[in-house]
């Protein structure tokens, strides 16, 4: 069992060491794995399939803190979400959206409870950081400090989304389209070019652009050797289509 | 209890590992956080500042290792500080002075220590670390290791700071200034422009920049949905002014 | 005992996370150290020559999960390589061939155990961590998991190697060429400049390009107060030569 970060905060910023500082005092025993810090900031479409892509494979039982919350101070709420039996902390602004839409069962609460100190600016600090590490450390929900909120609002849907979500440091643009029961024979349109499938980077030849299945399960545009983003000029948000 | 890193390494750069297996060797069961490893490098009375805005979550007994340190190597002391109950290890090159001229109650310490093997670059990981993980484990001085300095220089003072001391990944530009106590319809001079108070960003205008107080408790200049820094060309060392 | 990671995952990506979650579930007790995920990516010969001046201060018994790996996928074989008493994880592509190489004794196994589920392109987190776990919680290698691969190809040897190999993030260059021994008249030629040695950045005026032995003991060319690889426009792979 794990807490598991993943947020926009900047892994090399000032804020996760704050957090941790919280998880460490209220939840000392507990191992906390840094899961993303740079995901997609401002773009929570994006960052919520992003996440929804690499939660499989954390045992039941995991308490994500995901942060991702442009609208922070203003009057969204925080929730506590249940999802195949792992736990989400985080703001109700659909980061967890497209994880409760696929899941096979989930359950939704809003977080009532107050920090005697909250800043109006980092609430994965003051407000989601103690709320996780008290659902570790209790494995389950302290009373009064939420109220029961039933469906969860599934603002972006759980189908796959045909866009960039994440560019990594090698120049590999993900998808928001899962990989699992596309033919490989299918070429994927991205930028102005039509890209053939490949299994593996070395099946490609030097330089050569193509899409594959990535190790989150999801399409992606790589370039043997090469940096795919680049050559490309592919961004997060830009479209992508089967051609 | 934790020890708490503050330096100018490099999050993604080879050294804080190195410290950290240090730290992991000498003082296994003692918590390790990352508060920073991105401190204004070569600028040490921004980190000063930076520094001192940042401890005061921390419990009584936690031990900093702090390093922004560019006269390694030459003739400045190494120190232990203990500043309204938390332990300080580092350069005695001014890091220390604002914590220091800020604490209600504080003492100081040379480190005559010396390990056996020292490079002339990296007292970080030979000198610092040694001496916080001793500090972490044996909660107090170890005989011989330390002589009584007495009173800290406080090269830079304990008060605040009208400059950039930091700009975080989000272009959010950080003040030395503490805001508490600053009337809220003050108007900030930065750059070419003169910036209202908001309470949250989504009080502000999309692309407005505006000041506020942020969740260190600094005076920070921030644009809604935007880059204050690159928008208005901020960077640390500027100086800013109640208009 | 710890398990030392050194990637070129990159430090700020979504790699690192997934390899440690493993690691938690496979070997919830052992400390886990990020040495460096901003490896040389792509090239492997510069990798192993900074991942051998780096692990003289591990102790024994200490396991290295080691990935700089653009082969992945293809049919290179995965290592298990025991030097000097410290475990090795890895691709078979040259990474480990210069520890081994120095190593006064050591030995090399193929691993042939092969998960369940097992990525095109991330053997990091499905072969090498759940490997790297096994090690480190049993202090030995599972029946079965490997057979003897006897002695390890030395690809790159255990020569220094005169170029550039590592830029860290003040602009320092790293070279592959070990400091001790060297005679401190000797001059660098780097670029298109002559550099003379210095003990410390001190030692050398405000601006001054000079080598000297860097903590791991490696000839590192730097500036004092300046970034010595965008002054001197020198990149991974540029050689250098005594003049």
């Amino acid at each position: 069992m794990a807490i598991v970060l993943f947020t926009d905060f900047g892994s090399s910023d000032l804020y996760v060491g704050q957090v941790k500082a919280v998880l460490q005092r209220l939840a000392p025993p507990i191992a906390v794995i840094d899961l993303l810090h740079d995901a997609p900031a401002f773009n929570v479409r994006a960052s919520a399939h992003l996440l929804a892509a690499m939660v499989g494979s954390f045992d039941a039982g995991s308490v994500f803190l995901t942060v991702v919350d442009p609208g922070v101070g203003a009057a969204r709420n925080a929730l506590v979400v249940n999802a195949d039996d792992r736990w989400y902390v985080g703001p109700d602004n659909g980061l967890l959206s497209v994880i409760g839409a696929r899941a096979a069962k989930g359950d939704c609460w809003r977080i009532v409870w107050r920090p005697e100190q909250l800043s109006a600016s980092f609430h994965g600090r003051d407000l989601f950081a103690p709320v996780a590490a008290t659902l570790a450390v209790q494995s389950g929900l302290p009373k009064n400090w939420f109220e029961h909120a039933g469906e969860l609002d599934v603002e972006f849907g759980g189908d796959d989304l045909p866009e960039i979500i994440y560019v990594d440091h090698y120049g590999n643009a993900h998808t928001g389209i899962r990989a699992s029961g596309i033919p490989r024979d299918m070429m994927l349109a991205a930028g102005e070019r039509q890209l053939p499938f490949a299994r593996v980077f070395a099946d490609a030849a030097e330089g050569a652009a193509f899409w594959y299945e990535n190790s989150q399960g999801l399409v992606e545009i790589a370039v043997n050797c090469g940096n795919a983003a680049q050559l490309m000029g592919l961004t997060i948000g830009d479209r992508v289509a089967w051609a």
